[in-house]
C-alpha cells in the first residue's frame, strides 16, 4: 500500500474476524516496531506476542478499558524498563508511542486492523507475561483482520481542524 | 513510496541541503501529524512551523543537543499542554511519539529527511514560539532534503536483534 494510504487508513479497531494473522505478516509488523527510532537509540522496548485465548482474556483484566482486546487474534504486549527518573519515564513513553505507530502503520499496509489499550495492573500483567520485576507493560496492541469494513483511507477523520493545530512562525 | 519502504527508509538526519521544502509537502506532513491517534482522541498537540533562520537559531539554544537543528529548512516545534497528573504526562508524551512518527514517515514518503531533538528550556522556547504558559515544547522535528545520500530503505539498521526484542507467548 502507498504510505499515505496506510497513514490515513490506520484506525482504532475493536472488532476482529476469527481469521488468524499470517505469520510472515506478524513478523513484518514486529520488525517495524523493532526498527523504530528512540532516544540515543536505547530501544527500551520488548514485545510479547500473545495468541492464546486464556492468556488474552487474563490480560484484558489488567485494565477496565481492555475488555475488547481478547477478540483480536493477536495481542502484542509492549513492555519497557521501569525507572525513577522522571525525564526518562517520559522519554520511554514517547519512544513507545513511536514504536506502536510503526507497528500499526505496518499492519495497515498489510490490510490488518489494529488497536491499542492501556495496561495498568502490573502484577497481573507480569504474572501472565513473565517480564522482569523492573519492567512494566505500557500498552496492549491488537492485530487482526477487521470484522467489518476493510481497512481503507479515511477521508475526513474526527480531528481538530488543521488551522487550529498548525501555527505558522508563532503560536 | 510503498509503506514498507518509507518505514525502513526513515532515519535521523542532521545534515540538510539548502533547498526549501515544498509547501504542499509540508502541509501533507503536518496533516499526517494532525491525523494521529491519541488517548480518547484528545489530540493534545500543536505544531508551530519555524523557517526563519533567527528563530531556528534561537530555538536551538533550548537544549545543548539541538545545535544541529537550524541547518534544516523547516523546524516543527511540537507543543502540548502541561499537567500535574503523572498518568496524563506519560500519556501525552506517548501520543506525541505517535504524532512525530506519523510526521517523519510521511516526510520520508516524500523523499524528505527528518530528525528529532528534545527541547528543554521552556521559558526560552515560549519566548520564541509564543505558546501559552500552561503548555510546553516537547520536541523539535526537522524537515528538509538531505545534504548527503538520498532517503532510501536501510537494509540492516543498528538495532537489537529481532529474537531478543520479540517474545512468543511469554518473556
Amino acid at each position: 500500500m502507498e504510505t499515505w494510504d496506510a497513514l490515513t487508513a490506520r484506525r482504532q479497531e475493536r472488532a476482529y474476524a476469527d481469521t488468524p494473522v499470517d505469520d510472515a505478516d506478524l513478523r513484518r509488523v514486529l520488525e517495524a516496531g523493532r526498527r523504530s527510532p528512540s532516544a540515543r537509540n536505547l530501544q527500551r522496548w520488548d514485545f510479547v506476542v500473545i495468541t492464546d485465548p486464556t492468556a488474552k482474556a487474563d490480560l484484558a483484566r489488567t485494565w477496565q478499558g481492555a475488555g475488547w482486546t481478547p477478540g483480536a487474534p493477536v495481542v502484542i504486549a509492549v513492555v519497557a524498563p521501569e525507572t525513577d527518573d522522571e525525564w526518562q519515564k517520559l522519554s520511554i513513553e514517547y519512544d513507545l508511542g513511536q514504536a506502536t505507530t510503526a507497528i500499526t502503520v505496518a499492519a495497515t499496509d498489510l490490510g490488518l486492523a489494529s488497536g491499542q489499550s492501556s495496561c495498568r495492573d502490573q502484577d497481573l500483567a507480569r504474572s501472565i507475561l513473565g517480564f522482569p520485576a523492573d519492567h512494566y507493560c505500557s500498552k496492549l496492541v491488537t492485530l487482526g483482520h477487521p470484522a467489518g469494513r476493510a481497512v481503507a483511507p479515511i477521508r475526513t477523520p474526527d480531528r481538530r481542524p488543521f488551522d487550529e493545530v498548525v501555527h505558522w512562525s508563532r503560536w
